[in-house]
Order: C-alpha cells, then sequence, then structure tokens
C-alpha cells in the first residue's frame, strides 16, 4: 500500500527523475510547482511533464503576488543584503514553497514532503528548517541528496524510467530564478579569479550594450513598502517585474559574490536582481530623509541580523518575527518619492521627497547666518559630548602629555 | 602683552579675517596649514598670505604620507562608510590637524588653538574634541563660530583690515578636500529634491563624458592595505592620488547623501571619493575571499561602530583604539589581490586571488559528484540546527497548526 | 502682566525657593506633584506648601497606576539594567511627570514649564528631553541650574521669602525615589572607597538583620508582565509594593554602583530597589524556559540599547517605540510561575514552570538511554558547525601546525 | 597491527569501559588525564586505572597553572557569562584537553583521539571542534556516543572486561569539574519545578549554615586580572583556590539554570563557582571605575559574543582572537583594588580603588556649588542631545499634539 507525498518540483531533470525513484520507494507524488516568477518558464508543460514522468497529481500554483508581499516586502524594508552584497534570492522563495507544500500535504493526508536540493547547499537547510517548522512530524524526503548521483547515471536512470533529458543538460550553469532574482552557480564560475562570462547573466544587459540616454523613474514608497512607479500604483509584483525590465536594460542590479553558504563553505555566486538594486537603494535613500537619526544608526544591526536568519534558513522563527516588529514599526513615517537616474549600470537616487514625514530641515540646516540653528549650544555639547574622553587622557595619557598640574 | 595662537589656517576668507580679529583680542596668530592633498592648493601663496594678514609665523606642513598611512589606512581595514554611504573626507583630516597644531602650541608655549568652523556642523566638534583630548587645559578659540557675521559685514571686516576678498566668493558651495575625497555642501543642494548640478563635482567626470572603454586595475593587498597598483609597489598616499585620477575619469565616486549631523539636523552632501570607491569595493571582495565566516559575519558590527565614532569626533578615544585592535588582528590574513573593471561610474571587482590565504576551495564548495564535501553530515546538522525553532513550533503553534498527539 | 508656569513640584527646599524666585521673574506658578510611590511623602501638606510659599495652583496628581503600567513594566519585559547594575529609578519618574505637565500647561495656557535640577546630572536632560518632544515651543525654566546658590545663599533667600526650612537640612544624602526604588547620592559617599554608611539605606534591612528563615514567594507572569503574587492577582502598583515590602525586609536590592551619568561624569550612586532585583530576577528565569535560544540571544543586545536610552533621555524617542516593538512580541509566550526564595539578601529562583510555553523537553534533554535525542545528528552537525574554522585552520595554521600534504 | 589513540580520560566508568572498547576496535590506547583542579581527585589512582583496564600508556599532566592563566584569565577579563548566568566550567577545560591530545598525538604518531561524550551535549562539539581546528586529519572517536548502552549494558560490560564498577554508580548526578567550578547535570533536576536538593552541591554551603560574620577579601587586579589577594600575590590558579574556599563558605556562587543548549535543546544545569561569582563582581566592579563610558558601554556586546563563541565550542578561531585583541586593549588601565563582601550567599564590591587609573573624579561629580563642573555647558547640550527627537516630533507628532505654527 503506498502513501503519500508532495513534492517540490521544478520540471528540470534532477526533480523528474525523483519522481520514479520516489515511486520505487512506494509513494504517490503530488507534483507542484510555484509560479514564483520565473522567466520563460512554461507552466502548463511543466505541470503536464509531472504526469508524464510519473506523478499522480500535478499543481500549478500562481505565487507571484504572495512572494511579493509576504516574502519581498520585508527585504526591502528591512534593506537585507546577505555580506552587504546579496538581497536574496534563493531564500525568499524557500519558505514560501515549503508553506503551500505542507498544506496540500494536509489536504491530502501526505505523509512526506520532497525537495530537489543536493547535500552542498543552503537550499536543502531552507527546505527542511521550513517543514520542521510548520509540521514537525511530517517525513522528508531529499531523493538527490540521497542517491548522489554523477551525471551519467542520473541520464541512464532516467532513459530506463522514459524521463526526457533536456537538450541543453551541458550548460554548466546551475540556475534558481523569481521575480526577484536569479542566482547562479557552478563550473566554470568557481575559480574566483575568472571573470564571470557574459552568458553567465540573462537579465542584465552587458553596461557594453546598454542605452547611450539614462532613464530616470520616480518610486513611490508608503511604510517602506514600493507602492507606485512614475506615479502609477501598482501592486507590488508587477511593480517589481516592470523595474526588473528597465533597469535589466541598462545593465543594473548584477552581483559577483564570494559568500559564506550555511554549511561553512565559501562559494562563489553570480546574482542578477535588477529590480532590487533599483528599489532598496531608493528605499535606503528616502529612510535617510525621514528616519531619526538614533533610528537609523541602529536598524542596520538588525537588518544584518534580519539578512543573516533569512539566508539561513529561518524565515519561520520568532526571532524573525519580532525582529520584524521592530522593522515594521520603523517604517510607519517611510512616506514618500525618490527619482531614480538608470544608466550604465547605475542606479542613483538624484532626488528625494517625502511631504508628511521629511526630517531634512532646510532652515536649520544651513550654514548661512539667516540659520534657525543655535550656536551657542554648540559649545556646550561640545564639553560635554567629550568629557568621558577628555577625563580619560587627563588621567591616562594616551595620546597627550602628562601636565605637572594636571587635577585627577 | 600678547599671548601666542596657533591657528588653522586654510588660506580662505574666514581664516584669513580671523587673524586680525584675533590679533585685536590679543593673541600672536602662528598659521599653520596642512598639506592632505588639497587638489590645487598653492601652499607657497597660502602660507604669505597668513603672514600678509597679520600672522607672526606660517607653517606648511607635507602631511600626506601621515595622513593616508595613519588616517586613511583605519578606513579601508574597517570598511568604514558613515551611515552605509560616505567613506570620510573632513572627519579624517581633523585630528591629523589638531595634533600637529597642539605639537607646534607646546613647541611654542601657545596658549590656545583656534579653528575655523561655524557652530551649524560636525567640524567644530571634531577639532575641539581632539584639543580637550591632546591638551585638556589648552583654550580653544572659535572666531567664525563667534562672530557669526553675514557674508556683507565679514567682507566689509576684510576690507577694513586689508584682507584680499577672493573673487570666487559667490560660490555657492562650501568645500573641503584631502586626497581621500571631496565634500561639498551648501545653497542650491540644501532642497534634497534638487538634483545636484554638475558643477558640483570637480573630481569627477560625468558618466556621460567617460570613456567608451574599460579600464582594469589590479589593487594588492597586504594586511587589508592597498600596497600596489598593477603590480608596482606604492607607498598609499601616491597610490591613492594614482586611483583617484583614473576613476575619477571614469565617473567613479559621487555620492549624495542625505545625512544625519551630529550636532542633531539632517543635512545634504555632495561627495567626490573615487579612490575611496574602487579600493573599499576592492578591500572587502578580498575579505569575502580570506575572512573566515563568524569573523566576516562579526566584523561589520565593529565597522558601524568605527564609522559613527569617527565621523562623531571621536577618533582620539579608546573605545577607536580598542575597536581598531580588534580590526588589526582581522587583516593579518586579508592579503592578495583584487581585479577592478572600471567603467562608467562602475567600480566593480571582477576576479581575486589570496596565493596564501583564500578560504575558497573549489573541491567542497562544486556540486559536483566529485565534491568532497560530506553530503551525509547535512542531514545531522540540519536537525540540530533548525531544533530549538522546531520545538518552539511544537510548543507554541505560532506558524503551524496543533497536532493532537504533539508531546509537549 | 504675568505669564502662566507649570513647576514640577516635590516639596523640598530647592523647588519651594524656586516658587518666589519664579514669581519674581514674573510668573504665576502651578505646582503639580505627582505620587509615583514615594515612602512616607504627605502629598496633602506638600500640596498645602506650595500655596504657602506662593503657587496660584496646586496640584497633586495620584500616578501609581501609570506609573507601573506604562514606565515599569517595559523594565521587566526587557530586563533593562544600566550597566548591567541598576534597574532604573529617576530615569522612568521624569517622562511621565513630564507628560502631566506638558498636559496641565496646555490645559492652563501655560507658557513654560519648570523643573528642579541643577546642572551637574541626567535628570535635567531627561526633564527637558521629554518637553522638547511633547512641546518644541514649550519654554523651560531651570531655577536651580540658574541661580547655582550654596546652601548658605539658599537658606537666606528662603528665610527672605517665608519658604519654611527642613529641619533635617544638614542631611548628607540627596534622595529621589518612587515605587521602584530609591537613588541616594552625595557627600559621604562620594570617596569610592568609603564604604556606604547604614543610614544611606531605607527600604531595606542590612543582611545583618534580617530574619533567619527564608521566604518563598511565587511570582505569575502573563507576556512578561507580573500579574499575580502568590497566586493572588494583583494589580502591578500593589503587587511591586507587596514585594518591595517583604523582600526589603529580607535586605534584598542594594546597589552600590559607581556608573557613567549622560554628562560625561562617572558618579557614585546607593539604590534600592527591592522588588525590581526580585521581579526582574524571576523574569529572566521564565525567559530562560520560554524563549527561543536565537530570540534569547539576541534580546539582550536590545536590552541594552533600551536601557541606554531610557537612561539618557529617550523615553519619548521613535527608537524607544520601535525596540519595545521588538520586546512586546518576543513576550507574548512569557507565561508561567517562578518560585522566588527571599533570604539574607538574596532573591533566588528556584523553580519554575510554564504550562502553556515551556521550551524545556525532559524527554529531549535527559543525558539517559531512554532520550528522544537523535545522538547520530550531532556527528553532521558538528562537522559542519566547525567547518569554517577548520578550513580556516587548514589555510592558515594560526593554532595549528601545517601539514605537508594538506589540501590548499 | 594496530594504531595509537589518545584517549580523553577521567578515571569514570565510561571512559573506562571505553578503553577495552577501543582495544576490541584495534586501537593501543594512551589515556591522558590532566588535572585541571578537580576537587578531591587521586591522580595516580586514576592513572594506575587507565594501564589497568588495558591502556598502554597512562599520563597525567598537571595543567593547572595554565588554565588558570590562559583559560580562566580571558573569561574574568572579558565578564563572560553564558546567558546572563553561568560564567563557563566546562567549556573552558575542553580546548586545553584537546590541546594537550593533539600534542602527545603527535609526539606518538597517534592517529586518533577519542573522547567520552554522549550525543547530546555541548561536550562533544567542544572536543571535535577543538579537534578539527588543530589538526583536522586526526581521526575522532567518541565511544560513549557510539555504543549508545543503557546503564545495565554498560556495567554487564564492564564486569565482562574486568573494569572496575564504582560504587557510587547509582548517583543520580552527572558532573565535571576543575578549579573554575563545578556543573551537575541529571536525573532529578530536570524537572525545573523541582527544587534542587542540597546534595547537588559540594563546593558551597547552603546559605543557612554559613557564618554569621561577613569576611572582607581586598582583590588586586593588573590589567584585569586578579593578581593578589588581601595584598598577597598569587600566582591566579592559587587565587581562585584560595578564594573558592572562603566564598564556598559563605554559600557563594551557586547557580540553577535553564540553559540553551548548543545542540538546541534547553537543559537544566546546577554549577556552583564561588570564585567566578567574587572575582567577576570584582572585575566588573572595578572597570566601572576606570573604563571610559563609551568603552563600558561597547564592551557588554563583546563579551556576549564571547560567552556564546567560547559555549558553543569555538574557543579555538579567529573570531575569539580578534575579540580578545579588543578585550585585552580595554584592560590596560583595569588596575586598582576592590573590597568584597563575602557574606550569606551575598558577594558584594563594597569599595573600590584605583590610585592610577581612576576615571571617577570627586570634584566634578560633586552636586555642592564647588563642584568644578559646567553646568552651563549643560543647556547646550541638551539642546543638540536631544534635537533628533526634536524634529522627529515636531513633524510626526507621535507623542505630542500638532500646532498650528508648526515650521517644517
Amino acid at each position: 500500500m503506498t502513501e503519500k507525498l508532495v513534492l517540490a518540483y521544478s520540471g528540470g531533470l534532477d526533480t523528474s527523475v525523483a519522481i520514479p525513484w520516489l515511486n520505487e520507494k512506494g509513494y504517490d507524488v503530488i507534483a507542484v510547482v510555484l509560479d514564483v516568477g520565473q522567466h520563460g518558464k512554461d507552466m502548463d508543460m511543466i505541470q503536464a511533464k509531472a504526469l508524464q514522468v510519473g506523478a499522480t497529481q500535478s499543481i500549478v500554483i500562481d505565487a507571484k503576488s504572495e512572494f511579493a508581499e509576504q516574502y519581498v516586502a520585508p527585504v526591502i524594508k528591512a534593506n537585507m543584503m546577505y555580506e552587504g552584497e546579496y538581497p536574496m534570492v534563493s531564500a525568499l522563495s524557500r519558505p514560501l514553497i515549503i508553506k503551500k507544500l505542507v498544506d496540500i500535504a494536509h489536504e491530502n493526508d501526505a505523509v512526506a514532503i520532497a525537495h530537489g536540493s543536493t547535500g552542498h547547499g543552503n537550499d536543502q537547510v531552507r527546505f527542511e528548517a521550513a517543514i520542521h517548522a510548520l509540521d514537525p512530524e511530517m517525513k522528508i524526503e531529499a531523493p538527490i541528496r540521497d542517491f548522489q548521483w554523477s551525471r551519467e547515471e542520473e541520464i541512464e536512470y532516467a532513459h530506463a524510467h522514459d524521463v526526457p533529458v533536456p537538450i541543453d543538460l551541458d550548460s554548466p550553469y546551475s540556475i534558481d530564478e523569481n521575480l526577484w532574482g536569479r542566482a547562479n552557480e557552478a563550473g566554470i564560475l568557481e575559480n574566483p579569479w575568472n571573470q564571470a562570462p557574459e552568458d553567465a547573466y540573462a537579465l542584465t544587459q552587458a553596461i557594453e550594450n546598454t542605452p547611450d540616454v539614462p532613464e530616470f523613474i520616480d518610486v513611490t514608497f508608503e511604510q517602506g513598502v514600493p507602492v507606485a512607479l512614475n506615479g502609477e500604483q501598482l501592486p507590488l509584483a508587477e511593480l517589481i517585474v516592470a523595474v526588473n525590465e528597465i533597469a535589466g536594460q541598462h545593465g543594473i542590479g548584477r552581483i559577483d559574490h564570494i559568500e559564506n553558504r550555511l554549511v561553512g563553505i565559501k562559494s562563489r555566486e553570480i546574482y542578477e536582481a535588477p529590480a532590487a538594486a533599483v528599489l532598496m537603494t531608493a528605499h535606503k535613500d528616502l529612510e535617510d530623509l525621514t528616519l531619526e537619526r538614533d533610528v537609523a544608526h541602529f536598524k542596520p544591526l538588525i537588518e544584518q541580523q534580519l539578512a543573516n536568519l533569512v539566508y539561513e534558513a529561518k524565515w519561520v522563527s520568532p526571532l524573525f518575527d519580532s525582529l520584524m516588529a521592530f522593522v515594521d514599526d520603523t517604517q510607519k513615517n517611510v512616506n514618500g518619492v525618490v527619482k531614480m537616474k538608470l544608466y550604465k549600470g547605475n542606479a542613483i537616487a538624484v532626488a528625494r521627497q517625502s511631504e508628511q514625514n521629511s526630517l531634512y530641515n532646510e532652515d536649520l540646516a544651513t550654514y548661512t547666518a539667516a540659520s534657525s540653528f543655535d550656536q551657542e549650544a554648540a559649545v556646550g555639547f561640545i564639553k560635554l559630548w567629550t568629557l568621558s574622553n577628555t577625563v580619560y587622557e587627563q588621567v591616562n595619557h594616551v595620546h597627550s602629555q602628562p601636565k605637572k598640574d594636571t587635577v585627577k
């Protein structure tokens, strides 16, 4: 008697051969693929292929809106950049995929969930962390990590089980993509002294081929989230897709990163995230205008912690929730418009305004004599601001010379 | 009977009128100007001008090497970026200027030091903090903050005291410069919705006017500090000047920043720091290759603290020294070469190597079957990595559904 | 024509002489005293005294409940301890006092608020920070800081203006008190090598005089806030008063602290906070049982930031609000009972339980063979947990010896 | 043909049965026991027992001085307290034990190192992390984790292999001890609502049985490390032993902690660390007197990170080294004497002095009119200290009411 299993299906060779392999292990496979904005994927074909290779059910879910609003928006609000460079791509879709799969598993009384990750990387941890959190008793299958086949063995198994083998199988790249970006990792890229070849990129023009005229766009934010492009209100998923398109043409958003994987090794990754480059730059610029100084100076510490948590498979965790409570509270006044210049690989914030919440006060800031700023106050401020260091030097003379008459 | 005072002199109108004003207050003025790499300044003329307007001595000190090695190198090693955007320009020269002035004051038995800052900004704090730390009993004069003249009053006073008035006095800009960069702040820039006009910049080409061919440079680091350009060993000051020249031509290093001044207000600043953009990007990239993960993930917190300290006038402080002890220890293995592509405003790390200290291990990182990475280990790792969150969900069910048979 | 001013009145000599002094300055004085749980103060007498010495109105407000629920509860939830030792006393009442005074000022069309702090300490900053935040245009008077009288001059002025001079005026101590504790600072205490004399304390028995039998109390928490004592539900203000009484008899809650004042100097303070010692120890103990590890390890950083903010006069600030949003989110599951042993100066958590939210799982924790913990998982966990350091040593050999056959 | 293995031997049943078990696996066993100050252990008997049960060599190393100076001193300097409560006991000895074992393994051409930890706890990670770091190619054996015997199976195996079975085998406690403290965990303690029974403690008197007269001791520190007791210079190991003795009699140093183990579960631990309670309290008190404020406020963040690192098996790591570079730099001026009152379970710092490095300045701190503190300075300081929050409220009115005439 077979039991049901829900598989995170992609349509690729790995998760396709997994289906007969899981069948042989005694499972009826429910294949599920989420549309989170992968570029140029034919979801109908993928759905059909799963059934063709042995799935008992095949489900496609359009999760683009939910992905943008529930998973990308927090990244923007918190300026999450793993190691200062990577705005999260794969790390974001994993918890959403699992959330959907767990729901489907419960609806179908499935006993197990399977994912297609290998044992080298971060995604296995992200998939399984989310499964453990959302249903600690759910069984987990990780066929690709288990069978550890060479490419040849995998193809042989595919032929033996009537699994179609893609013709572009000799691509040196391993790709993951969603509407927030594209991750590319493998083969030729692995020597850090090799420059990434042009065909490693798909969403962005080489700067050499970008238009000679800059493009200016206005991005409107409400409570830290982009809500309009050039004045036109757009759902976040659509806004991201539109900005990806424009910014990609201007060569914006390429990232070449030697990063620390959660499993303890360094890897070299090529990312493209055009919209992320534009929207996150704009967001930070608007925060510069609207966040009070102490908030602005403390928030990066929270942001870094959040970026690490998300990268390190802890999206579903109480610390994530509590840190986001902090972030959400800071975003109440992050309202306004930022004008971005997109040009030759650069996404530059050139102007910004916040009618209700700008803390910039021209009258206080000006150096002219007309300023309302109380210059006398500075004298007292400096004395007390520096007093603890002054006393320290009076006593310890690390950088200064002792005086005969120094009072201790 | 007069007493001696040492003045931080710049040659501009403000510190020039300060000399007769200080004379009238009863001081013999020793004017001191430091050459920290200001662009296109004629130091001989400045030295002569001080004497002409009433100084009793006028001293020029070439401090470029000391500035680069003692003040810029820590910024590079610690990736110091105030508010994530500003690599420190004025904040760096202030403590060095004061160090020299205090020495000269001691040599000449001067009783006071004067600086030319207004009461609105950060520099008054930086000057006076350093004076307090290096000689807590030294008297401080801040004539520009004190007299608070309008431009007209100042010119009138200058004419009355034979102080030459510069012909470019109607420039809307207030500039400070050293070899690490150029800060520009005032007038027309102060509305954040105004785009900065082209004439606000001096060290960098507009991207529109940059060469159509990229330039590649190799930067070699030893213990986190740049030591060679394209394989040629150079003293740091010379290396910075050379990179400024190249990168400026490619339009690299413009910064338009709404920043939080130490005195509690927001101001809008236009910076140019071409070499900083190139060298700090290269440095971070080499750290990605050579820093162990836990170090890489903790160091940003120290970096941010250092950036705040330096910006906020605490270069001479025990906390700065202790934090730099941490940073210096992390830099022992930051040795290697980074290939930078300079093109159309972009400074991109495209390749990097570290013969002795690279922690990137191609054999561990590869996703191919030949990897030496122990995939079995991941299974156990994931269980324990996620266990505390799993137990949390088993008990509290924040994101999951309670099960009848959940054991508490 | 006079204008109205609202005075934070205490009944003591300083704020009493301030009334005729403010009258002479042209103000009608509305004296306001808040009952925040000061020990043994006769509020009727204080109210009458204000009128006697020249106030036009005298108002007493019982603010104990609001103080406990709005100002003390956050301290407990966030384990706020300034410099690890001081659970906040005066810093808590200042923003509440100002909130009430600003409301009264607005109701009465008063133009100014006056406080009785000197220019040496923290409280002037706390009072004025809150005034600036709650009404930036409100005028501030600080008579004691302004007149800077010697004790003799103050008494002379009091006699001249019919202000009663207290008979205990020669007390060497300067006291501030509320239901959360008592701060004592001055005179004899100021040499850190002097032991604090017994009469510096008022709320706590010397350990030498405490009962020889321990007392056990059960404190029940809901969402991180104490709600019941020995099973009896109590409003927080009453619960604190009750615990102060019991714990004080057992000599609990004395603090002798060399602390860093906000104005840049070190001072020596003697505090008593019996209930704080008991309730905060119990709260932390319950958190140990109910907080997930990552939350438990990150929260102290937020706690320290909050303690600094509160001490440093920034209770009314957006950073405080955002940090408390984090804290409040963490406290949702901090529910349970802690048994405290109070004995000879010690407040010891000896037992704790949380029926709904305990994350302690005896079955996982036991070292016996019956444990459900997966020991095999540890092997894989250790490999990956240590991998980045292992690779670091393989490459750099800081603590290890190079091997001939080490693969790099 | 057998290979050599070095075993971390304790003399207990677990590591004794491990010897024949390892012999059967083909190893010649070199048993090594370190004397790190365990209470009441007969090292000669332990050494002999190893040989009796089958070791080919048995080595005892007196490592008390090295343990105190290289492993305990950093804990004191950095105020390391895991989760604010546990001053590290077992976590400190593990890396030292492994350092010695790796050296012995290299001298003897051994191929493996064995430890006696189970698979549930932290110590397996600490042992193996240190082995990986110090010799990544060394083989590791963990017999107790491997055989996972019940108590009965273990005794049966012992009888069958002539391993003596201790008569106190039915003790419900699992103990680890060194001169810094004693850790006790198991059985009856595992229900957090059970109070720890008196026989769980061995180093400390119950408060009920302590002397009725307090004891005062003076602890002298140089650069943050205790160097003298009551004026008498002592090596650190001897000083700790002496303070343990005195403080234990006064009932000081009991800890009852629900802690988060590295492997993801909560456990309940009973510690005794009398000297730690006294010396760490004294050290923090002296820091209060000698550390500049910014250092004092930043250091706790480093301290917490270090405590986590040490607890979490990363003593041998570059981050530990870099963080200790920070700590060591802060300790240069932590010189002086602290008078501790030891009484009825309390270790109270009652007086402190630092002739050379005290930053406490009575003249600045006093509230009397004679103070040299510049009260005028406070007025300006407060304006600028609060300005960013004031502007925030002027614009956003979170806590204040909008005014008609508020200038934005």
